[in-house]
């Protein structure tokens, strides 16, 4: 595809293309499980979890709700996950601890090596449904090392809302065209690239258990397709 | 002063505590002077062009203005001080190099090492009127190691309005109590402090010219005055 901008951020999707969410939601709950003595299948209550997420949005996208962080969307998922799994919700501190676990996830092996190598040509950042707090605290632990927090927050609307994307590039004063979508999903990377944002598919196999696979990126829809971030850096010339 | 709570994130003011704005505008100007053949007392406008800055943000503050970003109210302020010296505005590509004159200013010496140990033991962001991309663009271009970039526009009120501080901790998940203001300007300080935040003080004697002096906080009305940011850092235990 020939573009007539030249590319100056490269703005990223999070959870399942930046962090392992999955395992991470699985050890916090479990060391929680046996912190409080709570036995349950805290792989499916972690799938479970997640699955209620898009829900969530969904009234917020459809104008159903206004729009309010996604710590206080975790919290509420939680509540019904546990209630569908016969567990009592945590409350105060416990829950506090549970809903941050969404803090302390673990970035893939590959991505503080390469957003280091991509940061010396573009300004990066997170371009996520997740807060400013839950990413921001999510960077320090991890060492991931964005410019700037992007994403809903920023924009008050969550992907693949327009508006999440169209208020990101904004924010930085840059058109549609300066940025560059970086996903693990095609259909976040369909909803930049509908706006004029270039795209870099990252397929993450692993997201939602080992070796569940990942999609194949069809013909001439993205821009770019890379194995991991420091992969993505080669492609980039970076 | 005992405090209950501890200080998890330590926010900044940016245009005279973190960088010397007025060395740096006077070189923009001058530079761009030169390459147009504009003859003027560029340190003069520099001062007007500041001079204007905040009546301009009053209007926004007073709720007689929506919130627009900073570099729109720098573009139209630099309009009214180039007609004030008699100057014709720029235009285009003209107009965006001035402009954006404020993204590439230079830190105080000890910023990027004070900044680089103060970040090993809290969040620190800027809490600035300058706009994302502002703040974005002059960290990136000066290695300021932010965690997140906070501020007017994100709080969508300019600083001293309490919003601008309030959403710059909330948008941490932070009571102002457990965030500490740090500035070289006791009206910044004295705003902050009234919603519950610690202060720290930074005087930069050297902000509007060599020499011209910075005041002396009274007594008790701060909780920690230092020299420069590594000082800073040695009175917090970093």
């Amino acid at each position: 595809m020939t573009r007539d901008y030249e590319i100056k951020a490269l703005l990223f999707d999070v959870f399942g293309t930046v962090v392992d969410w999955r395992s991470g939601i699985i050890r916090e709950l479990s060391a929680w499980g046996t912190d409080t003595h709570v036995v349950a299948d805290w792989p499916a209550i972690a799938d479970g979890w997640r699955g209620l997420y898009q829900p969530a949005m969904e009234r917020i996208r459809a104008g159903n709700r206004g729009f309010v962080r996604l710590d206080i969307l975790h919290e509420e998922n939680l509540r019904d996950i546990f209630a569908e799994h016969g567990l009592d919700a945590p409350i105060g501190e416990e829950m506090h601890r549970l809903v941050t676990a969404w803090h302390r996830l673990d970035p893939w092996p590959d991505c503080v090596s390469g957003l280091t190598r991509l940061k010396a040509s573009y300004v990066i950042a997170p371009c996520s449904n997740g807060n400013i707090a839950l990413i921001t605290n999510m960077a320090k632990r991890a060492g991931l090392p964005w410019d700037v927090v992007l994403g809903a927050e920023v924009a008050q609307a969550y992907k693949p809302h327009a508006q999440a994307y169209l208020g990101s590039a904004d924010a930085l004063s840059l058109k549609p065209e300066q940025c560059m979508m970086v996903a693990a999903h095609l259909d976040d990377l369909e909803a930049a690239a509908e706006l004029g944002f270039a795209t870099a598919y990252v397929p993450r196999p692993d997201e939602h258990g080992k070796g569940t696979g990942a999609k194949t990126a069809p013909d001439g829809s993205v821009d770019h397709v890379a194995i991991d971030f420091n992969a993505l850096a080669e492609n980039l010339d970076c």
